[in-house]
């Protein structure tokens, strides 16, 4: 079994996309074995109590960032977390912490990178006028929304899009997006060549098992 | 009838997309009134030829690139364009050359932008690591491959992609959208609100019309 740490500061919808996808058995040989939360106030840390999932409010206090993460860090550490997934987490990761899970930390933004990073993704969409946005899955770097693609999924901006409509639409997209590429990452069948994500073909996959 | 010119420095398959579409009557009341070339050994122009249309060869022969413009503008006012479609062309327009076709010069980009501007959109995509990529019809300004856009289509990046393979998935959709841009914005039922194309609903533009 391996375990999944949650970070999400908010209503954690991604999160719970998770967490369903993982119910209905969409996420083969996984748990959640701790959710994270840098805010007491978080819908999305009592939504984890109420399904029974072990929780940790750790908030900054006015401590300084290396501070908190080295917290975070030994709280995932304890938990035996070996991905760590960012659902609405609104603090920049130190770069200690991410040095502490290497290609081991993903995220998720509201937008086709490399477009649009950074805050307001979508009314970034919106006020350039793109005619197709969307979501990324991608492993965290020390770089904002910059690190290596797991997957990508596209929605159309319709005429009359509002930054609430447009969120909407991108945000179901999100929620089939980030099960899918947590299951592709945990099943370790792929490589990081420069920055592009190669999944290895199942039978390369079984032909790679079996040299071992 | 109104009157597109389209310029090209090579095999013009863009322009080609374009006639084939007029010939299909997908583009309604338009017609090619000239086709030129920068480069008098490009493919695209010897097809035009063949075609009947109307070619003119307007080489930079070391001329300043106003100067060559000028001749382009005048070549396209004496054949009556009302729009200008680059297809292929690879020189920067002068500010002037702008300036004469307030909102009237469309140009196709072999990416999603904002993302991947300026040569070798694909390679760059690539080297990205996009797992979705596209194109883009949009208005020329000033900048770079920055205009209003008018219309994106969307391609998957698949597994072992290089750049050959995904130019041409590109170019596919290429042909599919840019006769769709042609139509879009020589019915005129657009507008363009800060950065955005708002294509005006046809019940709208009805009334707009009654109204004049």
């Amino acid at each position: 079994m391996k375990h999944l740490g949650i970070l999400l500061s908010g209503r954690g919808s991604n999160f719970l996309a998770i967490a369903d996808a993982m119910d209905r058995g969409q996420i083969e040989g996984a748990d959640i074995s701790i959710v994270i939360s840098n805010r007491a106030e978080a819908a999305g840390i009592a939504a984890a109590r109420a399904r029974g999932l072990a929780t940790q409010v750790i908030e900054a206090r006015g401590r300084k960032r290396a501070e908190q993460d080295a917290e975070i860090v030994a709280c995932l550490r304890e938990h035996g977390v070996e991905l760590v997934c960012l659902a609405g987490y609104m603090r920049l990761l130190s770069p200690e912490f991410i040095a502490a899970f290497p290609n081991a930390i993903l995220n998720i933004h509201p937008s086709l990178l490399p477009s649009f990073p950074g805050l307001d993704a979508q009314a970034q969409a919106l006020a350039y006028g793109v005619g197709i946005s969307g979501c990324t899955v991608h492993f965290v770097d020390e770089q904002l929304d910059h690190g290596v693609i797991v997957l990508q999924r596209a929605v159309p901006v319709l005429q009359g899009d509002d930054e609430e409509a447009l969120s909407a639409r991108i945000l179901e997209q999100e929620h089939l997006a980030y099960p899918e590429a947590i299951s592709r990452v945990l099943s370790g069948n792929y490589a990081i060549v420069d920055r592009r994500y190669v999944a290895r073909a199942s039978q390369n996959a079984a032909l790679i098992e079996e040299a071992k």
